[in-house]
């Protein structure tokens, strides 16, 4: 609704916010908010929690510390735009974060400031953060993804045997079925879901204080923690457990400060998951275009007064993002080469390109869920372009089915010629072969058969309920065929 | 200063806004500024303002409409998240943004309305924006870049003859100077300046209208327009040269819908320029290690308790920019293949691609102006540093000097066996070769001359001279010397 | 032709040589044998016989040296597989091509091979033969652009007046000419051709000796030269200019060992290329898809039997090239960010890079010379597609011509209402309106000529009449429109 | 050695070919035999020979065709640059290739030539041979793989409790151990080999023909087959299994000419690969540095003549590759999004993408292999280090373990204040503490255990003992600890 109303004007937005205007794929999504600033703030406040939780439970923080700290460990406490600008002389916003938090239990009890991010190290929270905040995003993308496989299984069924032209390098190749589309649309989503399951599950902790070594809270170890304790006696070890199971997150083996194996992978994932989806967005664009019309996207489009001026939108919008999201993997690709104990430069070029990979993936995870759930399929457009190249799209077919009669050269011979004919004449290759004296013996019910593009369809049936069969929860590389499927 | 009282909230931000905390780079500068929603959304106004003023010149829309649309031409009169929520459903923020517009032109004059964005296409409205703010962004970086070449001279100048290791592959190789390294970087800093402000000032207006044929103002002519006119009778080429005056913006020769060069130029200047500083930054983080130290980002740091931790936090940035902006570089390269007059994705892919290079390399360079302006140079650590090889690092001068006396056969062997105990004994070259019998005869100064590395220095300080010489207003290559320097 | 014949085996190859196999976009190509390891290795003996002409010229190495090194700087004299591997031990193909021109020199004239990459360091050699290596690939690469130019100057000229539908996001939008879309590809590629010509004139010699200080040179200076001397007194700069003329290259104003702006230009400037050749492929992947068959690539396809099997083969290798070339130039450009006097990874990660854009962008360069010199243009099927929607893709027009008649508000009720009619009983919009009693007064004719698609191009004609006149020679920026055209 | 005899030249090598010369990563590598152009073409025949073996047990074939085709399945048979030139006209070698092995085939048996590709499509033979080559490929890099992670579990353990600074940001923070830095690589260098292996055991067949359907093969099938067939009874899906078997791969659910996760997940292993092993390279390239001197590489440096000019080559090119092979695998996500049945472009981008991305991380395999292997640990500037900053190393524990005695706040002000005496005066942390008043009572041996660097390393040792234990066949995602290590 327009609000242009200079009487009562919009509460000022922060002058170089970034809401969403020039990112429909994701604007107003789930995993944009998931995403947003307050999201990733709340999120180091959470690991910040986390921590003092599991110091307290091992003792190295009094356990009364935990209430004040959970207490002050809400984002919208905090003046967010405030601690992006003073996030500048440290290079990271975890700095001033923890001055605030310090402040805010101390006024809540000052026994509990000495508590706050005690032995930690500004890397253990905003990687913590980072992969809470993924999770988050990736379980709203995980659902959305589970929407795409269900319409498509839907689509895939109810098209099994809905034949259309096959095309190849933009040509009329052979028969196939939309069906067999759908069903290769929802393998390659498959794919994706499992790809980013898998690095959803593996989203680890981070947890190694000012050098990797956890040496703080060996210090802080009171002491040094009894032995007997079921996850070993050394300290750090034990605190990162801790700290781990407070976040709900992976233990690493590992502090992986410069080991950055979990966001690669996020970003292999995402990369996989934008190109499928891409993938669906090619084919939509090109079987909605004005002259093909075989697909429509559904929002409103299909009964409209101007059909013409339906556009693709949410195809459009996954084409884009399919562009983008690899160009964003490979930095993150690049940050593995990470130097020392902390790089100067590879950690801090991952943080904006990681979010803006689950964003533009979220959201268009969102956009294909939509797409997909009201794509209006055209069976009979579908099908008279299969008689568009006059038979031609059969004639593999013919050749194949004519050479145990006439042999290879002369069966190749009379297909080519008469299809030049039927080309010339804008006559169909059926009838032309119709009165080639070579096949005056042939039935005319086979001949009809085996010019029918419709019954040159081969295995794509078979196909697609092999395709339906194999399961979400299958192997991490679904195209592998199981041994028992 | 912390904030984090719960009696007194800062007012709720939109959940998913990105307000610069995981970007430090460019949190709380101009160009954030001049690049955020905000400002896009009044590009987009001035976009359509510009529209209706070149209109109503031409008398395609009434004078008077004008008023009323300048008047409601105000960012802050629009709900921008609203807008983007909106925009999803055609894909684009133009389409809800025209509705809001007529609607605020009506209520201040209903005869205007029909005048909002006549015979435009959302893209003229989002391209001009685009081209709007990234001049304003640039004159911002430019600016910046300035203060870059301009303490950059100072510091080339100063320390024109101050001898530091040369470092090839992380090793020592030769002396050179810290002059002469400024004046590289200054030199670059240049290259990046050239380019951007070729960019700059090649940005062109965008008017095509639907399908890029300016056909609409063709019906909406009166009369056709009248012939004599400077710019020639045809009324689209007449209003596509008032449209770009009024917004200050380059004539385009043709609507460039799918003609994406001034697109991948800023992309390609903009990685140039995040690569120049990144140079900028490599060698700071090199030379500022703790066990090197030769020079410091000076915030601070440069005499405060804990030198060893202070980080050298600009140059961090400056190289986690270095590693981003080139890949958005290659998303706008790769919407160059933009198919049709309007493609599905590649012109979707750029919008949000190009507002992060502008806002990162903008960023980078405010930064890297506080880098060179406060960054301190410690002449003596790097005099030391020359002798740390004991003078292997002028070994290629020993040789070379030494080969007119002895022939190159055999001073190689005597600078190899001499390097060899100087390294085993832990001497110096220059003590070692003082008592080799072949060189008896050799003036004691002569030989503390050529194994004295400040001696060493060539060309150094005429390259300087000469680097220094090289204008900002010089030819777009300035790579290579003019004919006349 | 075959050639399996196992009695005659062809010549073992390398096994791991690239000969072009997985790259038909440029094998064959003279810019593939221009950038070929044999280039390479040529054009770094030339490198190394400039150095020597240049240093001969200044006294530093006897005269006499020059025809040993000269008779042994051919290339297909050396082991170039043997040089490769033994590149490994360094990480350079010099050093052990520098070993290799000694021993070759040596065996013709023992005294001429101290004159052997005298005071050089192997990046002053590899650098600058990569620019030889680049200029003899990109006058290649230039000739091509200009038959592309040539030849889509006639295309823009012989259909300027060509209508067919203008399409936006897949869709029919209004009418645009195909003279239009010829001359915004020629535009295009004018655009890259100047790119590349800029880029080509400003390829700079690489002289620095081991840090980029040219001290070698003063130590061979024989008695430090002449006073005198118009390059100045400075022997470093005097061999600099001289070693620059005898290379033909651009000389720089500081050695660029580290200051890698020509390298990252060049990228630049071949991914705008392989963009620009990109959307021509893009256009002709959509026009000649079998449903649209507005055009075809001309190659023996267009009379053939199987009209449908003609695939557009061209294109798809331009397509293909435009998705390989942005992702080497981020490469490129990240070398930007090179630190010290040499890097360790940032140089090295060049010069396959930089080697493969060159190949990439080339081949498609002839690919594309031959893709518009063959191309079928047919206007009737671009004349039928304009009726394809039953005149909606003019609705635009119509809706603006009876606003004069009607008012705003009327018009488009009238013309949406004819629009649903026409699309509902598959009839023409032009048929519907000449019933509704509202247009009765309406003249024939008239509404003929505003239903009429082909009267409805607006500006095309006269924008390709001056986008024909921009001139090759124009601005860098021709995008933008030069003061007096 | 030299061959520069002009009057025995060099057998003449294709002007265009890449012998390696620019790539000294992989150069003479097994890796690059294993993917240069005759191993593609053989890997083709290989699927051609798998194809007729496969029908043939099918009874598509006769049998008896299956030793012609064998016999003439061998790459040396075929002029290589001859199918590269003749690629070019439909795009792909494999149309070339199969006219020349018919002929081969019909030389040797007229009869068995009919049998060669029988329905299958270039995609089905180019796509299997590109498999096949990436699994030879990938066991080559899985061995060199094999050997980092032995030699890294060597030096993890070796060096378990050797310390060093631990470096962020580029200073010196707390004491680490060289141990769990190796420890660190092993974990990163497990990560990439476990996303090779995986990617490597999915790799799968690819046969559809042309449209993706299997439909040739319903119309070859005789008698369409006998029921009862364990595999069942679609001829297609017969086929495809008894293909997939005969070349040893994995068979696909779908044919997957369009659904390319094969392709992408390659690619991102390849760039995880590439990644992990800079890993190692950026901190070798640190810890070599001149005045770091902590480790070096072997290959003869360690007691030469001149230690300082022991480039780190193994690590210079593991840091270039690194930089290219992201940018490799963006190209082939992009690639998924891949339009119809067969793309015009997406495909054919990513085979020589794919191709350098394997030769570039296999070459860096084996180099990473011969780096670790001879890498030269230096245990005594390591420990020399650690006092670099007179103890403000540990000035973080120093605080910590005064806080029980002093509180927090005065702990705090002490040490600041005597590390700022301490860096001025030149003198240790320690010494300015022991006359500190407030310590006057703790024990001289306590003050020295708490500033001792090398008593401050924590977890350093339970870390690397845990991640030693980690075995290579772990879960795929090692980061994340497992429940029961």
């Amino acid at each position: 609704m327009p609000s242009p109303d200079p009487t009562d004007p919009a509460p000022a937005l922060p002058p170089g916010a970034d809401l969403g205007l020039l990112s429909p794929v994701r604007a107003g999504s789930a995993v944009e908010a998931a995403t947003g600033d307050v999201a990733f703030l709340q999120a180091m406040l959470d690991a910040e929690l986390a921590l003092t939780r599991a110091q307290a439970r091992l003792g190295l923080v009094p356990g009364s510390a935990v209430p004040a700290v959970a207490a002050a460990a809400r984002a919208d406490a905090y003046d967010l735009p405030g601690l992006a600008l003073r996030a500048r002389s440290g290079g990271n916003p975890v700095i001033p974060l923890v001055a605030d938090l310090t402040a805010a239990v101390r006024e809540r009890d000052p026994a509990a400031a000495g508590a706050v991010h005690l032995g930690a190290t500004s890397q253990d929270i905003l990687d913590t953060a980072a992969m809470l905040v993924a999770r988050r995003a990736l379980d709203l993308v995980l659902a959305d993804l589970d929407h795409v496989v269900d319409d498509l299984t839907r689509l895939a069924a109810a098209h099994r045997d809905t034949p259309l032209p096959g095309r190849t390098l933009t040509q009329h190749a052979v028969p196939t079925t939309f069906g067999l589309k759908a069903a290769g649309w929802r393998s390659l989503a498959l794919d994706a879901r499992r790809r980013l399951a898998a690095a959803r599950d593996a989203l680890p902790a981070q947890l190694g204080g000012a050098g990797g070594t956890l040496a703080a809270f060996h210090e802080l170890a009171p002491g040094k923690l009894a032995p007997g304790d079921p996850a070993g006696t050394d300290p750090g070890l034990r605190l990162l457990a801790a700290y781990a199971e407070e976040t709900g997150l992976a233990e690493p083996v590992l502090p992986w400060h410069t080991l950055r194996t979990p966001v690669a992978d996020l970003g292999a994932a995402l990369a996989h998951t934008a190109g499928a989806l891409g993938k669906i967005a090619a084919d939509v664009l090109v079987l909605s275009r004005t002259e093909i019309g075989e697909i429509a996207e559904g929002s409103g489009g299909g009964s409209s007064a101007m059909p013409h001026k339906s556009n693709p939108v949410r195809a459009t919008l996954l084409a884009a993002t399919a562009r983008q999201v690899p160009a964003l993997a490979a930095v993150l690709f690049g940050s593995l080469a990470a130097e020392d104990e902390r790089p100067a430069g590879a950690w801090h070029a991952e943080w904006q390109t990681l979010r803006e990979a689950l964003r533009l993936t979220g959201g268009a995870a969102r956009d294909a869920a939509e797409l997909v759930a009201g794509l209006v399929v055209r069976p009979e457009p579908m099908r008279a372009h299969l008689d568009r190249t006059q038979g031609l799209i059969v004639s593999e077919r013919v050749r194949l089915a004519l050479t145990p009669l006439l042999g290879a050269a002369a069966a190749k011979k009379l297909v080519t010629d008469a299809a030049l004919r039927a080309a010339t004449e804008g006559t169909s290759l059926a009838s032309v072969l119709a009165s080639a004296p070579e096949l005056a013996d042939l039935p005319p019910d086979r001949l009809a058969e085996f010019t029918d593009p419709a019954a040159y369809l081969g295995s794509a049936g078979a196909l697609v309920d092999r395709a339906l069969a194999a399961d979400r929860a299958d192997a991490p590389h679904p195209t592998a065929r199981q041994e028992n499927p």
